[in-house]
């Protein structure tokens, strides 16, 4: 069972419709294995272990009337700005773990669970979701599993934390600049943030609404396919939700990349590029036989750009907050939300301005290329606590500069697979960025897949002495 | 001819087509008006009666050949923020005359006058078209024909004078907040704002580029129908276009009003509206057999998100010009702009997540209604000068007052036709705004072109002794 539970989602969903172990079983073991864990990692804020446990006897019921549900018996967790019915949505913050319990699951909760999930709790994450570290000064760190004095990376920290320690199968994060792909580079998993507009965002709390993802972290790109899957289609309750036909990506991911043209991003991607992220996109590169290096124009000041409606958006959602509770924020989290709110609007327009000709000029770079690899972050996992770091020989604050990378592709909203790289000899993986065009989802994932079923990429579950057999 | 030439543009077109006058005979008789008229008025600011006179030869060649071009003959302007070839382009300041003259013309310029038209000359404006009165510090008022001691309305208050004395059968202005329905109401015309995206844009001068829209005013509704139909198509110069598929505004204009379900707006458009407002607005109703009033929620809201937007863009535009010649603006306007330019960033994020809500909860109003009445400006033609204006009960200032009731439908880019009425009595016009849900100009058209055969509306130039035959 422990082997099982430290393999990927879709092997474990198959041997609950098998029959072969009870979805009791892993909803048990996998408590167990959280309880043991989570003291020293961080990863959970709240259990709802019994909600588990009855979703296991529900999914086990359906599997002895031979109709299993797609994703039986997966043992899951989300991150704890989505709603789950009865607890509340702490959203990383002291501030909102005063307001009453969610009266309803987030939409993307729900599917999970009615699909056969196994839902066994909130996950830790920065405060607010403004973070790349995965530290929160109210719950503690969620620590990285590879190496426990190191960060998880955030702001989604606890859904990678969970699923490298081999708590759970899978997560549910966010992602506004990155705080998806960045906890997928640093705990070494597989990360989707899909194309802007794509999944419901009913029932999560808001970061920067025009920015704002929710998607899946596992061991395996075929777990994110299926988690994929269910978690799209329509939702009446978010009407920002584009509602673009379904995908099927795990019909699609069979196909491999044979065929896609795949394409390096240069300039920007490798200049400020530490020496294992540049590897890390190269080994991948030379695996799907990319050969042209492209650019993406201004990345740069896409970068500035994405920042400045990061921090306008969000001051104008919190200020209410700030003028009532300001000393129960992060300090450090506060002082961005207040420096937001002090931004022009000028600024805010020409940023707004410059992502409609960014938007455009990405959208150019996409008529000859299927797919783009760049770096998810610029170095691996950091020592918990770094406060500067060397990029490209200049020392720069090390939490805002961890998301370089992210931040350009997401500022456009394309859709984004992180690949996790163990280089020969490392201690740590690093993630790589399997971009595509938007809604194709299905072409990053088809190449994630192919690196995954040719040894380039792995999401191991951290070594642990007794845990190791 | 003079007799011709008060009338509305599709008869001299008529005439011109029939060989019943030439074109060269209605340019020469519209210029000696117009530099008759012009110093007492201030209408234009830049002449182009070459140019007039060549595009004249041109028509009575096409006439002659027995191809004559849909706008054959009619003489028009077009305020100063469009390119013409030749002419710098000033958009009502000192700054941009400094300026060399433009390469060629604006989009739809060159589209008038590819149909026939003869272009006069550039039209007076508000600076930077930052206004509503009419009035500009560098090229003086442009003048309401009806009372040269009044306003003619702005910010495209050239266009207003310019058709209103008969100078021209027709101008081209601009609405970001109004400033074609302003015009238009003050000067007793029919003035048409399309659905946002609707016109290129391309070689105008830029006030909001989130609200900007072009449109025609004219003397009939009838000639708003044959100026659209002109205008419309998709160009490739603007990208921000949405080239939608053309109208055939001439076509479907003589269906009238007969089935199409019209309300008034009340609440907010009621509470602020002075007594001609009102009964102009009960006037139309009645004539079209409005029985039903409906709420647009928020619109009180909804005008103060508009001003919010307009000062923040428009500072954004004008930020580099406002650090090096900040002296040469005028003082008025340069406030507006410098305190656009101190507005927090997350003010704007509100306004903009308000605007979405607003659109949809006006799409809502619409699901029920096809045209909807409310009153252009809350009172006639203001004294010029005027700083202050009673509403409802309370001195407010003057200008900014004036465009109450246009801001909040341009903000979410509806069309609208702004209709004349002359009240029994009155001295003044004042314009009733027929507003119809987004890509439906036929509809407003329709019911503007029944109210003027019924003799419910009508744009007559301007009485003047030695004129009036």
């Amino acid at each position: 069972m422990r082997a099982l539970l430290r393999g990927p989602a879709h092997a474990i969903v198959a041997a609950v419709k098998a029959g072969e172990v009870s979805a009791r079983e892993v909803a048990e073991a996998s408590i167990a294995i959280a309880e043991a864990e989570n003291g020293a990692l961080g990863a959970f804020t709240d259990f709802t272990f019994a909600r588990a446990l009855g979703e296991a006897d529900t999914v086990d019921a359906a599997v002895r009337r031979g109709e299993p549900p797609p994703l039986a018996g997966l043992p899951y967790g989300v991150k704890n700005l989505f709603d789950m019915e009865g607890v509340t949505t702490r959203a990383g913050s002291l501030i909102n773990r005063g307001e009453p319990p969610a009266g309803r699951d987030a939409t993307l909760v729900s599917r999970l669970s009615a699909a056969g999930g196994l839902l066994l709790g909130a996950l830790n994450m920065g405060e607010y979701a403004y973070d790349f570290t995965g530290e929160n000064v109210h719950d503690g760190p969620s620590r990285n599993p590879h190496d426990p004095a190191r960060m998880s990376g955030g702001s989604s920290g606890g859904s990678g934390t969970a699923v490298a320690a081999g708590m759970v199968a899978a997560s549910l994060g966010s992602d506004t600049n990155g705080s998806i792909r960045v906890p997928s580079s640093f705990c070494g998993l597989f990360g989707l943030k899909p194309t802007f507009g794509r999944l419901s965002r009913a029932g999560t709390f808001p970061f920067c609404p025009s920015l704002d993802h929710l998607g899946p972290i596992a061991r395996s790109a075929l777990d994110l396919a299926l988690l994929f899957d269910a978690l799209e289609g329509p939702d009446p309750r978010d009407p920002a939700q584009a509602g673009r036909p379904p995908l099927a990506a795990v019909r699609e991911i069979a196909k491999g990349a044979e065929g896609l043209r795949v394409a390096v991003a240069g300039g920007y991607f490798r200049e400020r590029a530490g020496p294992e992220a540049i590897a890390a996109v190269d080994r991948l590169a030379a695996a799907l036989g990319a050969e042209r290096e492209v650019i993406l124009p201004e990345a740069a000041r896409a970068r500035a750009a994405a920042y400045l409606v990061t921090t306008a958006e969000s001051a104008a959602l919190h200020l209410g907050r700030l003028r009532r509770r300001a000393a129960d924020y992060d300090p450090e989290t506060r002082d961005r939300f207040l420096s937001g709110a002090m931004v022009p609007a000028a600024w805010l327009v020409a940023a707004q301005r410059f992502r409609s000709w960014y938007r455009e000029a990405v959208r150019g770079v996409f008529e000859t290329v299927d797919l783009l690899l760049a770096p998810a972050t610029p170095f691996p996992a950091l020592p918990s606590g770094t406060r500067n770091v060397l990029l490209g020989g200049v020392e720069v604050p090390a939490r805002p500069n961890i998301g370089i990378f992210t931040q350009p592709i997401s500022f456009v909203g394309l859709p984004v697979v992180a690949v996790p790289v163990w280089l020969p000899g490392a201690s740590l993986p690093i993630g790589v960025q399997v971009i595509a065009p938007a809604w194709r989802e299905d072409l990053a994932l088809r190449a994630a897949h192919q690196l995954e079923m040719t040894g380039m990429a792995a999401a191991p579950v951290a070594a642990k002495e007794d845990m190791a057999a």
